[in-house]
C-alpha cells in the first residue's frame, strides 16, 4: 500500500511542525518511511525563494508577487520532492501547502480565491493532499505564541507575521472556510490545548483518513 | 500627451537592449522622459528573481516553477516600475515582457499558450505593451551572436541560451505566431543586417504606433 500525502496548516503558532515531527515518528515507529517537507521550502531553489519572501528587501514583493514565488517554490517541491516521494510509496508530511496560499492571499490579502485555485492547479499539476490538517488557534493564542518564539530566538517579526490583527483574524476565517468546502478532506484539530493530546487527535485523523 | 508602453521581443542576439537603448536615445533628444527596463529585473526583488533564474542551481527551476518566477518578477516590475512611470506619463521601454513566456515557455517548453496568457494576466493585472517590436533573427545569426558575445565576455551560456537547435526554431516560430496573431500591436524587424537601418525602422515603427 502506498503513503499518504499529508498537510499541516493554520495560523501561526499553531505548532505544525512540532506536530508534523511527532506524527513522522509515530509513523516511522509503525515501519512507514516518511518524508517530512516545509513550505515554501523543501529543495535549494525553493529555499532561496523562501529567503525571497521572507527578507526585509527595499522593494517587499507587492501580494501578486508574492503569491507567484509562493507557487514557484511549490511547483519545484512538487515535481522534485513530493510527487517522486508518493511514486516511491512514502508518506510525504507537508508543514504548509496550497491551503495556506488561499488563506494568506486569499482570505488574508483579498485575491480572488477562485482565480488562486486556478494559479494553485498550475503549480500543483493538481495534486490534492489526501487529508489536511488544520491546527486550529485563535488569534490571541497565535499572537502569544509568536512573541514568545521572538523572545526565546531573539528575532523579529517577519513580514507576514507582523500584519495586523485584522489579518490574522481573517487568516482563521478563512482557513475555517476552507476545511468547511471540504470536510471529507480536511481534519480541524484544536491546538490551544495540551500539545500530547493534540497528537493523540492528530494520529486519529490519519487512522480515520 | 501621455508615454507609451514598449516592448522588445526576439531571440537571444537580436540585440534588443541595443536597439532599446538606441530608441530611448531618440526619445531623449525629442524632450520626452524614458525609463528603459529589463525583464526579469529591473527591481532589486526581480533581479533577485533574475538570479535564481540564471543561476547552476543543483536543481535547477522545473519548466513551471520558471514561469510562475518569471511571472512573480514581472508583477512586481509592473507594479513597481512600469505602471507608475506610465502614470508619470513617461515612456517605458521594455527589453522583454509577456511575449517571452508565450514564447520560451509555451512555444518552446510546451506549455499551453492560452493557459499562460491567464496566468500572465494575473501578474500584468492585464497591462499590454502599446506597441512590440519583434526583433527577428534568423537561429543561425543568434547563435553566431551568442557566441561571439561569450568569447568576448569569457562567459559559458545559460541555461536558456544553451537549450538545443529545435528549442530555438520553436522559439523564433513562437515569437512569428504570436506577432501574426496581434499584427496591430506588433512591428517585425528583420533585424540580422545593419544595426544603423534596424534603428531606424523602430523609430518608423514607433512613429506610426
Amino acid at each position: 500500500m502506498g503513503g499518504k500525502f499529508i498537510s499541516f496548516e493554520g495560523p501561526e503558532g499553531g505548532g505544525k511542525s512540532t506536530h508534523a515531527a511527532a506524527l513522522a515518528e509515530t509513523l516511522r515507529a509503525e515501519g512507514k518511511t516518511v518524508l517530512v517537507t516545509r513550505e515554501p521550502g523543501g529543495t535549494r531553489l525553493a529555499e532561496l525563494i523562501r529567503g525571497l519572501v521572507r527578507e526585509e528587501l527595499d522593494d517587499p514583493p507587492v501580494t501578486r508577487a508574492e503569491v507567484l514565488l509562493f507557487l514557484a517554490a511549490r511547483a519545484q517541491v512538487v515535481a522534485n520532492v513530493i510527487k517522486p516521494a508518493l511514486a516511491r510509496g512514502e508518506w510525504v508530511l507537508c508543514d504548509r501547502f496550497s491551503d495556506s496560499t488561499f488563506a494568506y492571499q486569499g482570505y488574508g490579502r483579498g485575491i480572488d480565491v477562485q482565480l488562486l485555485k486556478e494559479l494553485n492547479d498550475f503549480a500543483t499539476e493538481g495534486l490534492v493532499p489526501d487529508l489536511t490538517i488544520l491546527l486550529d488557534v485563535p488569534p490571541e493564542v497565535s499572537r502569544e505564541r509568536i512573541a514568545e518564539r521572538q523572545r526565546a530566538t531573539s528575532t523579529s517579526a517577519d513580514r507576514i507575521e507582523a500584519a495586523g490583527e485584522a489579518f490574522h483574524k481573517r487568516l482563521r476565517e478563512g482557513f475555517l472556510a476552507l476545511a468547511k468546502a471540504e470536510p471529507e478532506r480536511f481534519a480541524v484539530i484544536d491546538s490551544s490545548g495540551d500539545p500530547a493530546e493534540v497528537d493523540r487527535m492528530i494520529r486519529e485523523a490519519v487512522r480515520g483518513s
